[in-house]
């Protein structure tokens, strides 16, 4: 399996035959061990936005491999407004065109991370934020991903977060075994505040690749973007499952083998979310609980993390044995450690 | 000598014979060489408060072991409000329940560092300081160490500086030989502002543990918090030793084989910083000096560094042969190898 | 070659001999390969200013040696305000000094970085610059230089950027091979900001000792510090080459064999930019264009990155394949490596 030279951008970029081999390799890079692939090597880690999570797994998952993980803040200070745009006269705020940026970082570093999601809730950022049309570009991952001359790999774009993706499947893989058919219900879950689809995008898409019987459920208003669910569907056939959308709670629950719970921010609100607030509001219903869950095949939890306890989950589900998001969490490192060795060809 | 899976947050939590065991190992680790205990590991390293020393010397420890230190910065863009409340609704602030942070960073890293010191000065922060009595409950080490599976080390909570107070007995025993029965006085500096007592509970702590004549001199009102003096005491006779409190220099000087110079606040000031600014202007005294130095014999002189020079020790001291500020420093990364290594019990 | 204990600084401290062995080691390194010189090591790199490219050629090359680069922010926090002044009474704002800061450091770290550059053109810094004469001190580099037991090497300086200088050296004899008695012109640029002249000199400098036939072409106004002039003069006449500056960019291009643009502020107008762009808007026809390039004798083209492009130089010349701004990028990492390694006589 030679995946050497491509980026890793969206899961659903890459055959049914290649997402297995990832999984079935981080499977048995954690399980068996793993060889230093990446010694004198280094890793580039942009992050656009901040990051606990992804930039403690990408650390160790390199540091794991050999490599040094070098830290590229791009915030506060303003030394790095990359020029995104071809042919401009750069005698404005942009300080270096991405084609430097990225073709000098190549030399640099032999793989580069990039975390850019503009999708954010504060309201500083909200009043300066693009439209949905345009953040669909998502510019600075696909500027990265044309100038470099190494393997970009995506920590979060403003649609798709395609390691969380593959972390998510390798778990439902350990945990279920053969996961073909089985029953994987995404639920929305209320949240105090509008965040972003990448991840859930990612997971629905990952979810489909397993050939699952894929339930995607949220309040009205709150549906995902039309192209991307076509996507989703298109993948999902290929695959040989099933990919239904649903506003019951009731649908997605009964005899599930997997309860995935996410938040995010309705589309049509977008950019305007004092208005989505009021509405939101009324579903504080949508959260996970014992009483739900009964309704499962004994369905195992999952949740990314960051969670609210007791806003998206209760206490007593991600406390129960059938939680497994440390054991999610912990696998994003490993499906990270895979993508490296495959991108780099080692 | 199994020390594995302990938390390293305060000295006084060890035996005699297990810390003996520490700075030895950390005298042997700087004479002998060391293996790299680390490879393929990391070290997470949360600092809630910013820190250059400590992060330097445990950055250079870990990578002298042979693993990734894992800077985890916690404060300016607010990604990493932590709940340590159990049993409560997040709806509001904190983004993430310590369960989970603790949890899943134990699944990236073999070993966590923590700073968490509320006491600081500036007044934005004062006046959002929590009390005295809130502060000794150190709620952010207590629950790291609760939720972490890993070994958790303290890199100065709001009560103890166990690293400071290793690294000072390291240097002890390497400069005194035998510490046992010496004369160690740890004495009161001024200082423009006022400093957390951390430090100085720590550097009791451990020369009370090497079974010195331990005397400590301060003005009136810069008396220890209670509890932790009870420890100091108690310590003290467990280790043969003497522990005494004076408000004389003169008594702390005269043939002394330590003196040790640390500034902190008066706790009966607390959060109240101008009134104790007034009072504390009245001791400028209290500076280590050619003239007081002379009546010790010929003592050592100790300081944990940052030092305002010729505020609290003039440069005739701080750079005469006797001073040892540099080593002591240097000592803080060997302390901290030695401590790493023996938590992971390699 | 022994340069073991030597700080780098500026390039023209260095004999030619010297700088020949260090750029022929940095090309032996790129083609030939190098070892772990740094195995347990560390370099401590002290950002006083905020950089990508320095950071990330720093922490690469250190990582290719073996070895852990350690960042060492300065800024924002304020919790690293040095004291550089002898026998002070540190009760102001000063929280440690130099001498300790530095002493520490070459504890823990085998070699230190350090970037201080005051001359920086953004409002708010501008009106608390210190005076040129002020500025040529280079405090803080000199600073560490005096107090650090280890090699300190000059990441840029108010006055010289040595590592660009040496990067340049090494891409040009890379491109030429040998340069003796080419023509290497180095042409002033329009810039919508004022920029520092540390990289300028230190590129004359540079190409100077590799005997070249130099040429300074700027519009007047923008002359150089007379003493760092002096300084080129003589280097140049060692070297057996010549230096000559002109207000002409027709004598700079013509039959040039490399064209190196940089842009920077008028010394005259220091501290005082609005009155300086009046005069700087006058000369935007000072960009590097293919009109100009067609008089040289197929030369090759130099920037220093970050570039603005069709301000400084047109898309077309840089996308030429004369450009050599990406090699000259790469070049800094090798150069950097070659440095450390002759530092700690590896």
């Amino acid at each position: 399996m030679n995946l050497k030279g491509k980026h890793f951008y969206n899961t659903a970029d890459f055959t049914l035959k290649e997402i297995n081999y990832l999984i079935d390799l981080a499977i048995q890079m954690k399980q068996k061990g793993y060889k230093q692939v990446m010694k004198n090597k280094s890793m580039a880690l942009f992050f656009f936005n901040p990051s606990i999570r992804t930039r403690t797994s990408f650390a160790s998952a390199v540091n794991k491999l050999g490599g040094l993980p070098i830290d590229l803040p791009t915030g506060g200070e303003g030394i790095f407004t990359l020029e995104f745009q071809d042919n401009v006269v750069m005698d404005k705020n942009t300080k270096e065109h991405i084609k430097e940026a990225a073709s000098l970082v190549s030399r640099y570093c032999q793989i580069i991370g990039i975390r850019s999601s503009e999708l954010i809730t504060n309201k500083a950022s909200v009043e300066n934020a693009s439209s949905w049309e345009n953040q669909k570009k998502d510019t600075v991952l696909k500027g990265f991903m044309k100038y470099a001359t190494v393997p970009v790999i995506s920590m979060e774009s403003n649609i798709y977060h395609p390691c969380q993706g593959l972390g998510d499947a390798m778990t439902i893989k350990e945990k279920l075994g053969n996961p073909k058919g089985k029953k994987y219900s995404l639920v929305w879950s209320y949240h105090p505040k509008a965040l972003p689809m990448a991840v859930t995008n990612s997971q629905l898409i990952s979810a489909c690749q397993l050939g699952m019987d894929v339930i995607l459920a949220h309040p009205k208003g709150w549906e995902l973007d039309n192209e991307i669910l076509k996507t989703i569907t298109k993948t999902s056939k290929e695959a040989g499952g099933n990919f239904k959308i649903t506003n019951s709670m009731n649908e997605a629950y009964n005899n599930a083998d997997v309860i995935c719970t996410k938040s995010w921010g309705a589309l049509k609100y977008y950019g305007n979310w004092e208005e989505e607030k009021k509405i939101r509001e009324q579903h504080k219903d949508w959260i996970v609980d014992k009483e739900k869950m009964v309704k499962t095949d004994q369905a195992i939890f999952m949740h990314c993390l960051p969670v609210r306890r007791n806003v998206e989950v209760t206490d007593e589900v991600i406390d129960s044995k059938n939680s497994v998001v440390i054991d999610e969490a912990e696998n994003r490192m490993w499906a990270q450690m895979a993508i490296i060795k495959s991108l780099l060809n080692k």
